[in-house]
Formats: C-alpha cells, sequence, structure tokens
C-alpha cells in the first residue's frame, strides 16, 4: 500500500479542513483549482499574477496540450511545469471531457476513443494508457483516469455500461501509471492518480461504483458528470449518497462546479477539490463575483462609479482600479478590462476557499455556508 | 512669455538630452510615448506594468475618448489620469488624425470638420475649439493642436492651402486652450499646448510653416503628416531641413515614428519624442525587437526554444519565460502570449530611449547609432 498523502486536519460537520502534500508542494483545501486549458489562464495571466490572486493549484487540460504543441514536446522542454514556469501543482485532466464533447467523428470501443482533432481534423486514438502516457510527459502532479462522462440525462442501460467501462479503463490507467512512474526518463515520477466516480443520476449506479474504485486504493477520487444538465438539487443529492461510499482519508473532487453557492454546498457534503471555469468566462461577459452576490459590470449604472469592484477586496483590480475606468474597458473591448475582470474572479473565487477553510477551522462553515447563499439568493 | 519646462541638458552633434518638467512629473528625453488608444495601453497592460517597463509617459487618443464613454464624463469624473490611474504625464493627440482617416462622411470647413463617428455613425462637428475642450476636459499634462494631416502625395496646392488653414487654426487652438486654462473648473490649468508642423514633402512649405509657428511660443512643437506614405529618406531630409526652424529651446516630437532605425535617425537630427503603434502592433503579430533586429515568434524554429526572447532583457517576459513557451501561447491565441509580447516590445522601446540618452551623455551617440542600423539593417 502506498503513502497516503493526503492530511485530514478536522471537520466540521460533514465538510473537510485537509491538506494535500505533493513533490511540487502542499495544497491547503478545500480548494479551487485554476482553469489554465492550454497552459495558461484565459485572460492574459502570469504565473505572478497566479501567486498574487492565491492560486495554490493550476488544472491543465490534456486533450488541447496534445492536440496543440503536444506532450512528447512539452517533455522534452521538461515537462508542463518547466514549460509553463509554474512550481505549485498542477492537475491535468484525462482528455476524456473534451474528446467526448469538443473532438468531432468520436467512436468509442473497449480500447479507447478515435476522434478527430478540432484543431485540423486528423484522427487521433486515445485510451487509458495514451491518456496516462500524455499526463506523464506532462508531468502534472495529479493525473485523472480517463473516463466517459455520460449525459446527465442518458438512459440508465447506457449509463451502467458506460461506467463498466469506466471502471475497467480505471484498472488500466492505474496499471500503466505505475509502469510510467517506474520508468526512468519519466519526469515526475511521484505522479498521482484519482479516479471519477460516474453514473449520472442513479444512486445505486453511483454508490455501487464508488465502492469499486475505493478498493482500488487510488490518491484520490473526483465525482464526474455533474453540473452537466441535472439539476442544483439532483447534483447535492448524489453527493450525500456517494460521498459516504468514498474513502474518508482521500482528497474528493466535485469536477467542473461551480457556482460559489455549489461550492458551499458541497464543502458542506465533503468535498475539497474544485475547478470552474465560471470565474474566467463569466469575466469575459463583465460578470463580477462580490460577497454580496454578482452584477454585470456593464451595466448602465455604474458609469460614474469610481468606487472599486468590492469595498475592501484587494485583488490587483479593486486595489487600484474603479467600475467606471473597468466598465468604460469592458465596453471599448480593450484586453485590459477583461484581465482586471478575471483577476478579480478569480482572487474571489480562491480567497472564497480561503474564508471556507477559515470558517471550517473556527467551526463556524455552516453560518458562513448561510452567508453566501444569501448574498447569491437573487443570482442565477 | 510663459514660463519654458523645457530644459536642453546637452547635445551630442544635433542629437539633444533634455528634460520636460510638467505638473505630472519630469520626462527625460528623447523619450517614447507608449499609446494608449482608449484609456489602455493595448495588450492588458496595468498602470503597475506601465511603471515596471519604464514608461515616463502615455498618448492618449482625443477622438477615441471623446466617442466612446465620452471627455464630458471622464472630466466629471476627475481628469484622465485619476481615470485610467496614471500619475505621470499624459500627451493627448487632437482626434485630428482619426477625424481624417476612421470617421467617414468627412466635411472640412474654416470652422472645422463635421465627420460621423466610427462607432455608431452619429454626426460630430470638431473644430480647434471642440477639441481643445475636449482636451481640456480629458486634463492631459500636454494638449496636441488640431491639424489637417494632408496624404503626403497630396498636389502642392492642396497642401499649401491645408498649412494655411491648420496654421489659422493653431492661432484659435491657442487662444481657446488660454482661455479654458484661466477657467475655475478647469481640471489642469497648466495644460501645455504643442504646435504641429505640416507641410508634407515640400521643404518650403515645412520652413515657412515652421518659422511661422515658432513665433507663436507654443510649448512644444510637433512634426505631423510623415510616416504616412513618404520614402524614410523623405523623412529624414524633412527633418533635416524644417527642425533648424524651430526653437531649439522648445521640445520637438515627431508623430506617429517608428521603427528603432527611425527613432535614432530622428534622435540624430535633433527630435526629443516619439510615439509609435508598433511596438504594440507588432506584438500582435508575434513580431519582436532585440538589439540583434527583430523577428517572428511564431518561426518554427523556436518551437524547442527555451531561452528568453533576448538574453540579458529584464522584462517580465524574459525574465520568466522561454521563446517555446511564448510560441505556444501565441499559436494558441492565448491572451498571456500576446501580453508577453507587448511587454517585451514596450519595454525594448522604452529601455532603448534610455540607452540613446545615456549615449548621449556619454557623448557616443553616433555610434549607438550605427549599432542600431546594423542591427536591423537586413529587416524590414
Amino acid at each position: 500500500m502506498k503513502e497516503n498523502r493526503y492530511t485530514l486536519i478536522k471537520r466540521d460537520g460533514r465538510a473537510r479542513r485537509g491538506r494535500l502534500d505533493t513533490v511540487h508542494g502542499t495544497v491547503e483545501t478545500p480548494v479551487f483549482m485554476n482553469v489554465g486549458t492550454v497552459g495558461a489562464i484565459k485572460g492574459g495571466v502570469s504565473t505572478e499574477d497566479l501567486k498574487e490572486i492565491g492560486c495554490q493549484i493550476q488544472l491543465s487540460n490534456t486533450y488541447h496540450l496534445h492536440v496543440r504543441t503536444g506532450d512528447e514536446l512539452i517533455k522534452k522542454l521538461g515537462g508542463l511545469h518547466r514549460f509553463m514556469v509554474w512550481d505549485r501543482p498542477i492537475l491535468t485532466d484525462s482528455g476524456g471531457f473534451q474528446v467526448f464533447s469538443l473532438a468531432s467523428l468520436r467512436k468509442i470501443k473497449e480500447e479507447g476513443v478515435t476522434f478527430a482533432s478540432h484543431i485540423d481534423g486528423h484522427r487521433i486514438f486515445m485510451g487509458p494508457e495514451e491518456s496516462m502516457r500524455i499526463q506523464s510527459n506532462l508531468g502534472s502532479t495529479i493525473a485523472m483516469a480517463f473516463d466517459e462522462c455520460p449525459d446527465a440525462r442518458s438512459e440508465r442501460d447506457y449509463v451502467l455500461s458506460s461506467v463498466q467501462r469506466t471502471e475497467r479503463w480505471l484498472k488500466r490507467c492505474k496499471e500503466e501509471l505505475d509502469r510510467l512512474n517506474s520508468l526512468p526518463d519519466t519526469i515526475n515520477k511521484e505522479q498521482m492518480l484519482f479516479g471519477i466516480n460516474q453514473g449520472a443520476v442513479f444512486d445505486d449506479i453511483r454508490i455501487e461504483d464508488a465502492d469499486l474504485i475505493t478498493d482500488m486504493d487510488l490518491d484520490g477520487y473526483a465525482i464526474g458528470g455533474l453540473a452537466v444538465g441535472e439539476t442544483h438539487e439532483e447534483m447535492y443529492h448524489i453527493l450525500d449518497v456517494t460521498i459516504p461510499h468514498l474513502p474518508q482519508d482521500k482528497p474528493i473532487y466535485l469536477m467542473g462546479v461551480g457556482t460559489p453557492v455549489n461550492i458551499v454546498e458541497a464543502v458542506y457534503r465533503g468535498v475539497d477539490f474544485f475547478d470552474c471555469v465560471y470565474p474566467s468566462r463569466n469575466a469575459r461577459h463583465g460578470q463580477l463575483y462580490t460577497h454580496q452576490g454578482k452584477f454585470n459590470i456593464k451595466n448602465a449604472k455604474y458609469a460614474e462609479d469610481m468606487s472599486p469592484i468590492e469595498e475592501g477586496c484587494g485583488c490587483p483590480a479593486c486595489r487600484s482600479y474603479s467600475k467606471a475606468y473597468i466598465r468604460h474597458l469592458i465596453k471599448a473591448e480593450e484586453m485590459l478590462g477583461l484581465r482586471l475582470c478575471v483577476l478579480h474572479n478569480l482572487w474571489f473565487y480562491n480567497h472564497l476557499m480561503e474564508e471556507i477553510r477559515e470558517a471550517i477551522d473556527e467551526d463556524r462553515f455552516a453560518s458562513f455556508r448561510d452567508e453566501i447563499i444569501s448574498a447569491y439568493s437573487e443570482c442565477p
């Protein structure tokens, strides 16, 4: 049995305060992973910016880096950490989600998936072994298992057979990553593997799968296939029934989630890791997060507002600039406007997690959760 | 006679080392003004970035700020310095160049120009008084006179009548700005006025105009209507014949110029101020400046090049990132790539000026000029 790098520090109800020690440093959980799709955060955000806004860990996309520039070249150049100039942890996704959502002409077989690159249409095959090799080439801190993410509204029969195939793929992922980690020229020989629980909105499929993958003694466990079309209530219900069947001494990651309310609700149910494109994607549309809810900076009422996005916020946008100026930049489609909005939103998310950790440390997470839910009660 | 804020510190041949003291601080010349069209530098460059890359003075566009957000609102919010959060000097152009190049349906009369906004097509009138009022509302450090910039290939008769009208406009600009500077609610009551010499490539028109505007005792003098279609040799010739007819105790500004070679050639002929969109525009196309000439980062040969854009460069891009990574970002159209390229190119331009100033201080400008000309001899 390998070393468990996760430490559960304390609980406040079901909410967990933990710590994941990695070869690239320690991650304090609950944590938000900042999404850098092709090896950079959208909005012109640099390594220095990320450290300033409190980013502990980045998420990079295996599919995007494989089809553009290429994982073999990145390995040759010393791996993704060196390439991106980021010395803290990186989690790479498996590529599966993009293969199933972005690529065209895909064909799923037991071996893996054949698909056409969204860049130039050339045919690519990716299965569990290929995904592990790509992620090993990138040398990320945490590799994600290669899975299929069935639509939340899929038929039960399809979901069951998909989950069973994903379970077989997970075994192959583990074997392949163990092999890769033992090779002399592997960049990160301590690369961790997180398995992914699937099962759409079917409690029994989720539970059975959680029990099965728990037995595989992985470094961490993700819950995938949520926030893809089901209601928030269905999502919270799946967390309620699934998390008790995942090992409590390992980190739990809810993939692709979510709004501030989704995050406090999931932390409340025991989730440790999050990632989501909302802070950067919403910034592009002028949607800004605050502790009083979110608002759109393009609204005419901010045209003469010389106050910062949020009073008391220490982000690079709020430290210097007014709503009126940022609104002017966004309306004029000036890149600085987007950049300031992205920096604010990422600061908000990273600091929301810090506030969550403090609230758990101080046994007041329930009331903190209520505050966030109340602030966002009128937001979509 | 009003106070002269320019000090000529020393000469090295015709090259001048000077200093312009303004209400927003001192500008060491020769200087490059960083172009922030709509109140921000293209490429997501913030005030902090500008200070880091050595920007002494920004140029903002009167036309763009008038048609978008509006100078009256900016005045109400405390002026452009407060709006943009920039406490160093700002030069605003007159709006004339954009009126004549961007706007459609324009009609020139003695009073001024009627044109249609490029944003929404609404009809706007701008003459000398309107330009001064807009620039006074913005509260820039230096206002530029409202001029017509005739095409370099215009007929002599047209150029002569255009220059004479621009001279009449200049008198009106001066009277209006004097009036505005005396009003109690003017933001910058010490706003300076630079006149603009025109005359296309006709020596005698340029010289006669230079003599006439010299007599008007302005705060500075610009040479406009160059780098708009004539050859480099014609441009240098116009500088050779015109600059001796401009006052030697005032700053001289060559508008919209240019390449590193253009800049050393113009400094050699006595120019103090420059502005140009090349560093940011070329960055968008992956064209990067170095002391060994310029190159395109998209070239395949940089795909595996882990060295910085220029060895020894202290810019935020070169300090951390490799050519291989920046090339990857530019190819993937990631905003961080553009931002790093813009920061590098602006650093290069601002530091080129610093090197020029040092060379003049040390009486070795002629050899520095030769180095730059030689490095760029094979560049277009």
